[in-house]
């Protein structure tokens, strides 16, 4: 078993490694499956033989970073690593997850061109665009069939500036089209259509096209239209299989849900590339100690500050990503049965619920994955600054999965709504996926291990801030607000930390649940984990605990605090393990203070050294300006 | 007097605009002073009309950046904005302020070579350094005074890899040398000595070289070091005016300070920045309503969450802009007595203050202004994540600030170790400038306006900081610790927060200060401002004052999060008005979303437009690829 995973070089991190209480070869097994390890192994291999994939800490133009990109983009689909990305979802997953810890243009790129290009017509076309679908097994992306029928047209024209985009309305509801917008011969902009970039972007997605389009009076064939639930007739008549657009969206809600629980994703990626590159940074690091002399200098990852900045992140990374598998399980139970028809109240109750548990943790999973790399930049002084450590790109290209797919703050009212309703209802607060069983009990303070302690605490909380939004729902009503203004007076400490603490309850109950299945030589090292998650999160809600009457006195927040410290503590023998276990190959993760063999300083001093001894190139022009001016003064 | 400042473009923002409760002028005038006023405005004219300043959205080359940066630096300069920076010391620092908003990199390299340097061998040169001194007048920066005084000299040689770096170590203490490291004719490096750079970094730092020295055997002229306080004979014999490293310390303590409080400007530039571009783009970008349709839809500042995250970003600019210029006064003075050779016990004690305070004020500026610059970028959606939104852009612009002149949470524990030995010590609890006076009483709840309430939980919390850590102290060194490691473990939750109380706790009472002296048509406004920052500074300790016991219940938890959002919904109709007053001009500004315009979505299609219908230079091998794989199948 062991084989399938190369040993990490010897070095300055040897002896953080030799204190490990478990086989991180074994848990990294446990982990991710020996299929997806094999697989990944394979296009890692491949990846890093491809001279197209080697990098270095230079930073390419625009136009260079865009036709690297789209090289890169090329040998991928060369190198047909999947035969068919809707029957092979796993290994699909495991090569996004590659390509988003390289480059998530590169990711961003694949995905949207196959996966997103696909799935939109598999979900919302019909019968009439199977000619495209059966196109996706070797990924042959030339978008279209080269059909006759294309007598009827239907015009398409921009209504206003602020719309242009690429979602296209076609008098009301929101209508998507698969439509040619280029002429595939010269690949010019189709007549009535004005197509173009939205200019630089910070980090990689400056490797992506990001476009704009408008439309000017465009015919365009009338079979292009994605009719799965409406249609528009040959004289222009829109019709719609929904009585309202209403029932129209609830049958789309669960899911609109997929790019979410994708983003989900990054935000384990961008805590894995953190915990990464500081905590090996961190053991490589030496400074201070009880006497000055370089002899006295400690590793800063033995520092308790360091740790208690650093470990919570390494934590995230573990439990997000442990949550996030098992959304995506449920989430591709749930596309089966809608793919397949069914209309169940139960596949109803599960639609809302994959699109309220979606709707709050991609905002928390993104959150905790840009601030992971910023703490992790700084962790490492000013060495993470430099483009050589790679922090700060990574939170330059992990930044905008904060408003990809919906702008967070914004996002998490969907989650508050539907659980503020589900509670007004009555019934049976259990769902299929049993994120809101714990609400049928009131949750108090508990005794017992950690998480079970910390979870008695979310579930009051989550009780808590039901009622208080529905409280201030009830004065703001009686004060004769809209609805629209009742929901948006209500959020900040009610509605929004509402769906925040439903987030991080099922994040770490559905973690816990793992731990609880796990094998007994992982099980203490992963408890440790989603002890120091429960309770670096739980920390954050202490004062609303306090104020809403959960607790008093010092005990509840100084456990809290306390046992956070200690389990931190305990962790440090293991941490550099845990960081092997999910760290990406060194040419993937590409940074200086990262690297498995924990040479950063020699790394450092090789990028250094690449720049040595060149004198500006304007050294005459400077040496003309001082010269000159010192000459006048004379 | 209002003539000095130009009136705004008429457009979007203008309803926004005729809310206000006062004049904007005139609380620039008052904030700035007329003289400030009148120089920048002369500045931001002459740098407008100046091509080599001209800027658009797109990203230059690594050398290109340092070129322009090269060529503006060189423009600054030939335009003579200053005569004597050492003697106009307020006018320099607008001028960096005027750098600092408009290309950090542009400030960074101007006062590295001018201040810094001369600054150095001000405060550490001796007589015989007096020639370089001279050629400050007209900042003639060739290094060097063709001086024939190099009989003697001193080999310099770098021991270890891990020390390669700009400060160079002469056995033990730290000595700083001005040496010259390149010959002037040809600006290669001198002989025994190496120069390089350190790579590509982000923002507009890589448009400065920062570099790495190493010598071997490199013989420097023994007048060359920096010699007050410390010599070199010309046998080789160090000789040190301290009887101790500690002695030597504390001297130069107070004077370490001025770069730390120059950063913690950065923190006011930063919030500034960002509250400009976030507030004035909410107010353009409109976003849903109570009916679907953009009749309808909302200004998205009018919604109470957006204001809650704004906000107190606003506030920040303005508070820790106060704060800022009062501790620059006093350092001002302070720096002359030490210049004039004062060596009172009073001035000893004024500089541990001047360390202790601008030790955690740096920290909780420069956190403050990176963390609003995120905030902003979200708050704008997707578009804030365009180069032409600079939000990003500038995130990476200030984020190295956090690590400059000591890593901010390293950098606190000079402050916690002050206060707890001062209060360890006895005797008199108050200060020269009056930040630890407030020790004398102990704090509690108390009635009465915000800002009093607030700097009462403050006092206590302080108070139960210092005990907190010292109790922690005499457990650990009863457990035996070493006092390195009696300092490491009492960071978290204890000594790390205590600093940030105090440092939170001068900020606010300096500001209140200046609010208390203010003319009664700023009066209330301002004294929003700072309630705001009261408020949401406080709120994030509300746990450690529950579990302190300082507060029992709901009632000063509810009040201060209640308070502070009333405070955001009366502070709306003077919000833009506020930006307006600290608000750099457009040009310097450079952002589509921030115009003083308010034309967002104009500027936003002007950049786009300037990316239309260009074919990507690579469409022709994406045909050949799409094509070719089309027809293999066939």
């Amino acid at each position: 078993m062991s084989d399938l995973i190369a040993d990490l070089p010897k070095g300055p991190l040897t002896p953080f490694r030799e204190t490990a209480t478990f086989d991180w070869k074994a848990l990294k097994v446990h982990l991710e499956g020996e299929e997806s390890i094999k697989f990944k192994n394979e296009v890692y291999a491949v990846l890093s033989r491809d001279p197209i994939f080697a990098r270095d800490f230079s930073r390419p133009s625009t136009d260079e970073y865009r036709e690297i990109n789209h090289k890169r983009w090329k040998a991928v689909l060369e190198h047909q690593f999947i035969d068919d990305f809707f029957a092979e979802l796993e290994r699909t997953q495991d090569l996004l997850e590659i390509l988003e810890t390289y480059d998530q243009g590169l990711s961003g790129r694949y995905a949207l061109h196959a996966n997103v290009f696909f799935s939109a017509i598999l979900t919302i076309g019909t019968e009439r665009h199977a000619e495209i679908l059966e196109k996706r097994e070797t990924m042959r992306l030339e978008p279209w069939p080269h059909s006759t029928r294309e007598n009827s047209s239907s015009p398409l024209h921009t209504m206003e500036q602020s719309s242009v985009g690429l979602g296209i309305s076609l008098n009301q509801p929101l209508t998507r089209w698969c439509s040619l917008v280029r002429d595939p011969n010269n690949y010019r902009s189709l007549p009535g259509i004005t197509i173009g970039d939205m200019g630089t972007k910070p980090g990689v997605w400056d490797g992506v096209e990001n476009g704009w389009m408008s439309f000017s009076n465009h015919r365009a064939p009338l079979w292009t239209l994605l009719n799965k639930g409406c249609d528009v007739t040959e004289s222009g008549e829109y019709k719609s299989a929904y009585s309202s657009s209403r029932e129209r969206q609830s049958v789309s809600l669960g899911s609109l849900s997929a790019g979410r629980i994708g983003i989900v994703a990054k935000g384990a990626n961008a805590c894995r590339l953190a915990a990464t590159i500081a905590i090996r940074y961190s053991c490589a690091r030496h400074q201070f100690g009880e006497k000055p002399g370089s002899d006295n200098e400690r590793a800063v990852i033995t520092y308790p500050l360091q740790r208690h900045r650093l470990f919570p992140i390494l934590a995230q990374a573990y439990v997000i990503r442990l949550y996030q598998s098992k959304l995506m399980n449920h989430f591709r139970e749930y596309m089966m049965r809608m793919v397949g028809g069914e209309k169940s109240p139960e596949l109803a109750e599960l639609s809302k619920e994959v699109h309220g548990l979606s709707s709050c943790t991609k905002p928390l999973a993104t959150w905790m994955g840009v601030a992971a790399l910023g703490e992790a930049r700084t962790c490492c002084g000013g060495h993470g600054f430099l483009q050589s450590s790679r922090l700060n790109n990574l939170r330059d290209d992990f930044d905008p999965s904060q408003t990809f797919e919906g702008e967070n703050n914004v996002l998490l009212q969907q989650t508050s709504n539907w659980l503020v309703a589900k509670k007004a209802a009555g019934g049976d607060l259990k769902s299929p996926m049993g994120t809101t069983d714990f609400l049928v009990d009131g949750g108090a303070l508990v005794d017992g291990p950690v998480v079970r302690r910390v979870l008695g605490a979310y579930t009051w909380l989550v009780h808590h801030l039901i009622a208080k939004t529905e409280m201030r729902h009830k004065e703001l009503k009686a004060q004769g607000k809209s609805s629209f203004d009742v929901k948006n007076e209500s959020q900040i400490y009610t509605a929004h930390t509402l769906s925040i603490a439903y987030g991080e309850r099922v994040m770490l109950s559905w973690a816990q649940a793992f731990v609880d299945d796990a094998p007994i030589a992982f099980k203490s090292v992963l408890q440790r984990l989603v002890n120091i998650f429960a309770l670096d999160r739980i920390e954050k809600h202490l004062s609303t605990l306090y104020i809403g009457g959960f607790c008093s006195g010092g005990s509840f927040g100084e456990w809290v605090r306390n046992t956070l410290i200690d389990e931190e503590t305990l962790l440090a023998p293991d941490a550099i393990s845990l960081v092997d276990v999910i760290a990406p190959p060194d040419f993937v993760l590409n940074s200086a203070l990262g690297s498995s063999d924990g040479r950063a300083y020699e790394h450092l001093m090789a990028e250094f050294r690449r720049h040595t001894d060149k004198r500006t190139p304007f050294w005459g022009d400077l040496a003309t300006f001082l010269h000159h001016k010192q000459q006048s003064k004379l």
